[in-house]
C-alpha cells in the first residue's frame, strides 16, 4: 500500500499565540487534525463532511500521539506542515512535520482508529473501506 | 416570570491570553456559553447534557450578541461572571457582566432560540417547555 | 478616506464545530480577528507581526462588537468572509459579512482602538499613523 | 526531592466537544497546561502570573509530550485530572491522568524546560530556582 503525503502552508495567527508571543502548543494539535482532513480530502476528492455519507465512516479518534517541539513558532509565521499516512487494517498511523524556512520545529506521530456507528448509534472500530484504500494506492 | 441570575468566578488562564498578555476576546464568548449552561444547571438541577434527554431540547443557538469591552483582563485574574435571563415564548435573552475586583470589564447581551429536532432530524424553534419555565419561577 | 475591503474564503473545520454539528459561535470571532489581520496585510504589504516594528503600534483591542447569526455553518463549508474598514482618528470600525453560496450567515460590526505602548510599557490609544492611512487611501 | 501531585475536577464543556459529541482532543492539552499552573500555584502559593515577578522565570515551554487516549469523554462529564511532577536541573517531567468515575480515560507524560529572559529579551533555559524547589520539598 503506497503511503500518501500532503503538504500545506499554515499561517500561525495572533489568537494561536500566548503571552510569551509563541504558539500555545495545543494549537499544534488543531493543525494536525486539520492536516489529516486535508490529506484525505486530497486523496478521496471529497471533504471529511462528505465522507460521513460516502463511506462507512463515523470518525477517526486518536489512540495515541507523541510530539517533540524543537523550535517555537510565532504569529505571522507561515509554516509548512507535511503529513504522511500508513494504513493498518482498521487503524492508521500519521507522521506530521512542521518546518519554518526549512528548519524542523515540531514532529509528531499519531495513531488513529477508523470507526463506524452500529444500529444502536454506538461507535466501534471497523476495517478501513477498500474504496478508501484504493484512492490512496496511487 | 421571575428572572434568575447566576454568578461564577472564572480564572483567566495562560492559554486564553494573546501576545499582548490580555485575554483573546473570543474566549469571552466561550465564558458566556459556559455561563448559560451553569445558569440552567443551577435552575434545573441537571447538566446541559442531561437536558437533551430530560426535555424537548436540541440546543439554544445564538441569534445575536452585543458586547462592550471596558477593561482588559489578564491570565491569573479571577473574574466574576454574572448572568441573568429573561424568557420569551421560544427564545430568551441573557445579560452577562464580567467584573474584576468590583470594576466592570465586559458587558454583553445575547438572544438565543430554544430548538428541537423534528422527525427528520432537522432543527426548528420551539416554545420553551413549561417544565423548564417552572423551575426558573422560584 | 477610501474604505478598503478584503474578501477571504475560510474553511469551517471539524474542531470549530460543536456536538450539534454546527460552528461553535466563538470561532466566528476568531475568524473576524484573522480577517482584520488579513485586511491590513493586504493594504500594508506586511504581516501584523511586522507592523509592531514598522509602525507605532501595539495592537487594536476591541471596544465593542455586535453580531447577528442568520444561518448556521458546518464543518466542510467554505464560507466567504468580507471585511470592510472605516477609519476614525485613533479608532476604526469594521463590518464583516459571512456568506455561504451567496446566502448571508453572519454579519458583525466592531469598533477597535489603535494603541501604542508608552515608555513605561503601559498601553494607550494613539492616532492611527499617517503612513498607515495612506496605504489604505488607494 | 519529593514529587508533589495535584488533583482537580474539570468539567468537559459543550464548546470542548466536536460533532461526534466527544471532546476535541486538543482540548486535553489545554487541560494539562492548566493543570501544571494549578500544581505550581498549590506548591508556591502564588499564580503563574505572579511567578513572573517573584522568580527568575519566563515560562515552561514543552519539549515533548506523549499521550494515550483510552476512553472518550463527553460534555457534562466531570473528570478527575491528577498531575505529578519530577524535577531535573533545568527541566521537569509531568505525568497527567484523566479519569471518569474511576476509569482511566487519558494518560500523558510531558517534559518541559524552565526558561528565563536574558538582557536582550531572548529566552534561554535556566536551573529551576532553589526557592521553587524548596516549596515542593514538603
Amino acid at each position: 500500500m503506497a503511503a500518501l503525503s500532503n503538504r500545506q502552508t499554515v499561517r500561525i495567527r495572533w489568537g494561536d499565540c500566548d503571552p510569551a508571543g509563541i504558539i500555545f502548543y495545543p494549537r499544534y494539535f488543531e493543525i494536525f487534525d486539520n492536516a489529516i482532513a486535508a490529506l484525505f480530502e486530497r486523496a478521496l476528492g471529497i471533504t471529511k463532511h462528505e465522507m460521513f455519507s460516502a463511506y462507512e465512516f463515523a470518525g477517526w479518534p486518536l489512540v495515541r500521539t507523541h510530539a517533540r517541539f524543537l523550535k517555537p513558532t510565532r504569529f505571522g509565521d507561515d509554516v509548512e506542515v507535511e503529513t504522511s499516512i500508513k494504513f493498518g487494517r482498521s487503524s492508521f498511523e500519521l507522521a506530521h512535520r512542521i518546518t519554518l524556512k526549512g528548519e524542523l520545529c515540531v514532529e509528531c506521530e499519531e495513531k488513529r482508529v477508523w470507526i463506524v456507528r452500529d444500529a444502536s448509534g454506538a461507535i466501534k472500530s471497523h476495517p478501513i473501506p477498500e474504496a478508501v484504500l484504493k484512492k490512496f494506492a496511487v
